[in-house]
């Protein structure tokens, strides 16, 4: 399996870690030392070596930081891990900070004398994070060696996996035209080279994949792309060999302890991301400049090629979800719990013999739940499934040719029709979504309402994103575009999005429905002008159980696409499922 | 008549000005002299004696600037104006420039030679408009006096309309509120003063009215606002003189000629908005600070009694619309011409006895002329009604209870299915809007997809916002806030917009469907959850045609909004008309 139910909270191991921390504190003459759940690639998984936070206080969320003093120590994380970091840390040495709500620079005045001396590793934060920290005046923030390594005894070793090759064939771009392109905007940005420590975008651009962390297949490295389309690939040699001759000759590979060295003896004009980069490596830099990321938005817009591949994925994927859910709506028992849930589901996609990973940890939510919006079942939170209710399934996997991303919610008994109310008026904001047509230009803030206006009437809502980037064998989570109220980056066509839409009663029930979409061009209606417009293409097919729709509340346009949508399901994953599998999706795309 | 249909092009008046201001140029060893539409209170309309660019070009549209070089002239202005910039402009004196596509900074620099002085008037250009220009390094920008006004022999005089008191029945809350409660923002802005040039601020701050300017009730002068919330009000004290007991002493009046030596004598902080502020007076302040226009936000959230007040104004301005659009529809006759719709309009508001003005010229557009969106009718350009078309009219009146802005789009005779057929797109995307709720923190950008999908899923789009913000017998156009992709203001109870999505077929027809909404708190309704919602009130109380729409369209949610609406139009107005007009209303409003 790659999800693990462990219950991993630990709290008791975390204090006799604090007070080695403290000697180590106190011999650098430091008050206090922040430890981040980053690691330097600043990514949403790290590996191992790089679980510090969870290391010094039991809390493995995954997303925060934990700063220690001399007689305090607090856990600051968000609103997603409330119950989480309190049952995972123990209370007489953490407090616990609700993040960003009250940020470090709220807190710390109150808890560090004037002139307190806080450490960090430089390579662990980010410029503007820095710059942030040092308007606090009052203390000193020295970048030191990283405390939780010094006392760290049985680190794990740093990942070494192996580099490999991405076909040319998926990606639909070759290395050196992606280089290429991208070193010709860099004098734009008024820079001769661009640094980047973010995998994705290295592994995107050198046309590899790898394997340093779970669910994102990804190398962990760095690299600086010059004006010449050349790239300084900063990795352990070992783990590029695989692709040297792939990468040819253009790609010089340094190893990361000379990584300091070649920085420092750039002259020229090297971008950075403020936002992203650790400040170790920016202020190694003689003529560093703060530009926005080159490679975000190129590498958010998929080719042909990438969009034909996770099509394709996307009908594999269909297929195993397919099985899956006939499974869990003919085959579960009164006994079958929601690990068995993500069990059958996980074994569902290896069977298609492609899956190289799940793309995140699946969430699966039974009635109360549903409602814990990053709900992960471990063995003590273990529920059977409830009847007369509903489950929600979100889950992905990531093959060669596409990462995949879905929730379906189904019907567990006969929900009442509170539920069924509410998942219609979800599907409702999905469908909205689905068939919009908009104009370039028309970013993602810009239709959010779409998704959200059906609950809005009712004085509903949901508090996440519509939508969030995805990649194609790259992060689940990937891309600058987003569909929330805050996204003002323009949709264009290749752009995958995920559309997301949700329902959650606290303590009853929880409803998602996701599927991923595509940005394209929309073929001239018959009646229309002749003004050009982008709609979405769905990439998931894979049936919505009509048997929580409320119909009456359907609209004609709705009920048309819920039927044109299952027609094509049945057409395109039909073929790929037999037997069982094969009638319950024939029954489960019949027209409304 | 308030609105006038006389042909102002003169291009031939143009050319021996052009030379005189040729003449004072060289005499101040000016290469170029810039001449604004402007005056040097930023505002939409000007006083006869600030008509600077239409003196020395022809040229009369409300939006742009004139430059003149020794050897070149050049009038830029916008894509609304292309076809009337060239009809009233000499050709061989002007060239005409589409801006801001093309801005001054994009052309100057391929017109004048570098070192190149160019002249302009330091009260008729804000602060940013000239950083912007003096980033041009080539050149030199020389405040000076104003060439216009030196060689305009029979200049009219500047406006001295008589101020007059606003009622606090209608205000619903005191000028010295008001002052208070802005004074007490201004330290959080890091100022201890605020200056504004904009009358209609110091008008809704100190509860005035004036009539210096066309459609806008407002006397032209300046103010500043002081921490301890008394007022330095700059204007001929003359014109002060009915309300200066009304003001009270914390209003010192000064005169405009005094101005200059009152804000140089002024050391501490004083905020000023750089997009308006004219950068005369921002030179003049020892200490000043940019800020944002504290006043915009507040006059933008209507209080109780003005909501009730507009209310009233707009069943009365309901009662002069039934009427006209009987008389438009029953009483005209082939001969009928564009002029003769916008005397009658005008007409039917004036023997309401309560129309102080009109709030903008009419657009009246039968035929080809409705898809021109800013087409104002004159004697050359006049039509007779078209048959089997529509005729779109946009029009609105100024009570002192409140400012109208409504559009109708009726038909004359039969018009083909296309027109109907596009009528009902844009009549869903204006219901779209009117019955939405959103939360807090939601802008007009997050909901401008509403009033466009229907016409986007045709390929089809209307080139102008969707809605602006509007004051209470103040302007038409008023207020941060806008229904548009680039609005970000977040919605607020007490905000008045306009909704008026629209469709234009080139040489065909126009269609627009204009209502005034405001922001207000909805109440919960039967089924939902407890979170706060937003909805918009309609204010506009006037019968939508019925004969447009393509009933088949209409969804069930639409048709009971039209048909609520129509309801609530007889009920409300019903009362205000009598015999045929009221026998007219009645079927107008029958459910569909």
């Amino acid at each position: 399996m790659f999800q693990s139910f462990d219950v991993t909270a630990r709290p008791d191991a975390a204090p006799p870690r604090v007070a080695r921390l403290r000697d180590w504190m106190a011999a650098q003459g430091l008050d206090a030392f922040i430890v981040p759940r980053a690691d330097a690639h600043q990514g949403e998984y790290v590996a191992p070596c790089d679980e510090r936070m969870a290391y010094i206080s039991g809390f493995t969320g995954s997303a925060g930081f934990v700063i220690v003093l001399r007689d305090r120590a607090a856990v600051f994380t968000d609103g997603r891990y409330t119950v989480q970091v309190r049952a995972q840390t123990d209370p007489d040495t953490f407090e616990t900070v609700n993040w960003p709500v009250t940020g470090l620079a709220d807190w710390l005045p109150g808890a560090l004398p004037t002139g307190g001396r806080v450490g960090f590793d430089p390579m662990l934060h980010p410029v503007s994070q820095i710059e942030g920290l040092r308007a606090l005046e009052a203390f000193t923030f020295v970048a030191c060696q990283n405390g939780v390594d010094a006392i760290w005894d049985a680190r794990p070793p740093a990942p070494a996996a192996a580099m490999t090759a991405y076909p040319e064939a998926l990606a639909g771009k070759s290395a050196l035209e992606k280089r290429t392109e991208i070193a010709a905007n860099l004098k734009a940005l008024g820079v001769d080279a661009a640094l980047t420590n973010q995998p994705e975008a290295i592994a995107w651009l050198l046309n590899i994949r790898g394997g340093d962390i779970a669910r994102t297949p990804v190398p962990q490295c760095f690299a600086v792309l010059h004006g010449d389309a050349s790239v300084d690939l900063f990795c352990a040699p070992e783990k590029a060999a695989p692709v040297t001759e792939q990468l040819g000759p253009d790609i010089r590979i340094t190893p990361p302890g000379d990584m300091g060295r070649l920085l420092r003896g750039l002259a020229k004009r090297v971008g950075y991301d403020p936002a992203t980069c650790p400040v170790a490596l920016a202020e190694m830099l003689a003529n560093g400049q703060r530009i926005t990321d080159p490679f975000a938005l190129p590498r958010a817009i998929k080719t042909d090629a990438e969009i034909a591949a996770t099509t394709e994925a996307h009908l594999r994927d269909g297929a195993a979800m397919v099985r899956f859910l006939r499974w869990l709506d003919q085959d579960r028992t009164p006994e079958t719990t929601e690990i068995d849930v993500v069990t059958a589901l996980e074994g569902f996609r290896r069977d298609t013999n492609y899956l190289r990973d799940i793309s995140f940890e699946t969430i699966a939510g039974t009635g109360p739940n549903g409602a814990i919006v990053h709900y992960r079942v471990n063995r003590e939170t273990n529920r059977t499934l409830d009847t007369d209710s509903v489950i929600l399934v979100d889950s992905g996997g990531q093959y060669e040719d596409g990462t995949t991303d879905i929730t379906r919610t189904v019907p567990l008994g006969n929900p009442p029709v509170q539920i069924r109310h509410a998942f219609t008026r979800v599907l409702q904001g999905m469908i909205a979504v689905s068939r919009t047509r908009f104009p370039i230009g028309v970013a993602g803030a810009h239709l959010d309402v779409l998704a959200r206006a059906p609950l809005w009437m009712e004085h509903r809502d949901y508090d996440h994103g519509t939508g969030h980037g995805v990649g194609v064998y790259l992060g689940v989570h990937d891309g600058p575009a987003r569909i929330s109220r805050i996204s003002q980056v323009p949709l264009e066509p290749g752009m995958i999005l995920s559309n997301e839409p949700g329902y959650y009663r606290e303590g009853e029930f929880g409803i998602r429905i996701e599927n991923l979409i595509v940005v394209e061009s929309a073929p001239r209606p018959e009646t229309g002008d002749d003004r050009d417009m982008l709609h979405f293409m769905t990439l998931t097919q894979v049936p919505i159980d009509r048997r929580l729709i409320e119909l009456d509340l359907l609209s004609r346009e709705e009920r048309a696409w819920l039927d044109a949508y299952h027609a094509g399901v049945l057409a395109k994953v039909g073929p790929r499922v037999d037997g069982a599998d094969r009638a319950w999706l024939a029954a489960m795309c019949a027209p409304l």
